[in-house]
């Protein structure tokens, strides 16, 4: 590793973050922008935003070490590129080619959420095992061990969203029925609440507490949703620390002491439930954490194809099926 | 590391199973012996099984590196004690202490599903990340990646069969309704199917081949119980190879045949999951394995405080609960 700056951009359906980091992992240079979609659109926004990290930071542009990029979609990182992404409008996109001829540097991509996992673990100071849950417009998880992202045998880990738990539940975009996704994501909101529009989460807490039913029952559902995939995860990895991430961490305590609450009443059910202490495990990512940015800037310096898969020299998959629905802002 | 012989020992419920290995991991002596229960019969059999492998080595006990010692119940690394270990007739033993007494050795504890894990993994030459799901008296799993047994926080990892899945389910030892472990476990296959016995394993494809309904429905609980525990494995951690092993692996093809029918089913109602190809993850440990014992003699070489928890100095609680009931052998 150099000591020079990497960068570590975040391309969601609405902004575009991109920072720069040092040596050591501190934040150097933020640059903040809309992202209009489309290929073209998105490549100018990732070259624009780079220009204002050299400009900021008082560096030409190809002095950079490093681009990593967290992107929603199928991410392929053996070859770089991202499909069906279309919160931002792309069908398909060799972003780490493209990027990497306009600016001269070499671009590595990521999981949006495999990023923020990163990021979050590295913000927060987080050893041990960290889980990350991103709960945005779906759900999905990250999982870093001793600061160091797990992608799995094929870059698809994290699919807790499409945990089929409920045969009543209602029917999931992948197929199956009732995926924890369809009871807490901002779709589920969208699906329980329609008179909430397209961003659900940002009008669901006055609608609740106005008495609205639909928007308490979307409410419950993602609540009972969230607690059920944390206490999943405390089971199966029993990680030091579990982070709230994605959109819907918007909702703030409100939601982070209804989720400890439900977990409470678990416990009260089941001693073994109780000394599991998830909830004391649970923590909300901060609001407006740079966390996708900084974990792709991180993970941006591990080359795919060397340290990137578990299995050196496999093929990446990016992860399959729903991706295009799990991003994590703006529900 | 010496050069020296390392032990390792899985002290099960019927039979004890210690081995020799060597630097590289190869078993060079084998002793198997009965377990009698409680405290005294079960040290002077650890002790037992020690002096045949200095005997069958040509070397005095004191000449060996350390001893692992994979075990069911509460073990609590730390300390080097076992708690509740009731198939075993264990309450409270201080193990490694009394052990390290006898023998004037180095002895660590590991719970006996992840010893069996890290074995599993090493001697299928499994690389990248390894999820091992022990169908015994009880349900557990552990993860090994890259070689590397992966404990968790606190040593409570592996609790996917107290995923409480069904609220229609039957009531399970940890309180809650509906366990996985109330589905796909020897323990399950005897409250399905009481005709079956103590051993339900050994008599149940007859049953089910002679049109015991009973049988039946017990072999269609464990199937579809067992099958949700590997999507849900695969779901979240994307293994290259998920090892089915534990007491119930003795129903060989004829259940891993059926967990295979079980998640093409799925498959066919979801392009998502068809395309995680789940099925040709698994693998089925292979009979008489000694994977516990050389898990055991492979985790025995860490020693608790250094490397053993991944969070160093922390106190490594045992896990919690029910852990005498998910015993790997003998169902
Ligand atoms: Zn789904
Ligand atoms: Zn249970």
């Amino acid at each position: 590793m150099s000591d020079r700056l990497r960068i570590g951009m975040d391309i969601g359906g609405t902004k575009t973050e991109a920072v720069a980091i040092d040596a050591a992992g501190g934040v150097v240079a933020t640059a903040l922008l809309p992202t209009p979609p489309g290929v073209e659109p998105v490549l100018a926004t990732a070259e624009q935003a780079i220009a204002e990290l050299a400009a900021q930071t008082g560096r030409g542009v190809r002095e950079f070490a490093s681009v990593g990029v967290g992107i929603p979609g199928q991410v392929d990182r053996a070859s770089g590129e991202v499909r069906l992404a279309y919160n931002i409008g792309i069908e398909h996109l060799a972003l780490a080619a493209r990027l990497g001829e306009r600016t001269g540097l070499p671009v590595a991509l990521d999981n949006d959420v495999n990023a923020a996992a990163l990021g979050a673990a590295h913000l927060m100071g987080l050893d041990g095992t960290v889980s990350y849950l991103n709960i945005g417009t779906g759900l999905a998880e990250g999982l870093v061990i001793d600061g160091a992202l797990q992608r799995g045998a094929h870059g698809i880990t994290g699919e807790i969203g499409h945990f089929a738990i409920d045969p009543l539940g209602r029917q999931c975009l992948c197929g199956q029925l009732g995926c924890l996704e369809t009871a807490a994501s901002g779709a589920a909101l969208r699906n329980f609440w329609p008179a909430g529009g397209e961003h659900p989460g940002r009008t669901l807490l006055p609608a609740v507490d106005a008495g609205d039913a639909e928007a308490q029952a979307a409410f419950e559902h993602l609540v009972r949703g969230s607690a059920t995939a944390i206490r999943l995860l405390v089971l199966l990895l029993d990680p030091h620390t579990v982070v709230i991430g994605g959109g819907l961490r918007l909702l703030g305590d409100r939601l982070f002491d209804a989720i400890r609450g439900r977990l409470a009443e678990w416990g009260a059910q089941s001693p073994f439930i109780a000394e599991l202490g998830i909830a004391e495990r649970i923590r909300l990512l901060s609001e407006g954490s740079p966390a996708a940015a900084v974990g792709a800037a991180l993970a941006g310096a591990d080359r795919p194809g060397e340290a990137a898969a578990d299995r050196p020299g496999e093929p990446v998959a990016g992860r399959a099926g729903t991706d295009a629905h799990r991003r994590g802002d703006a529900p």
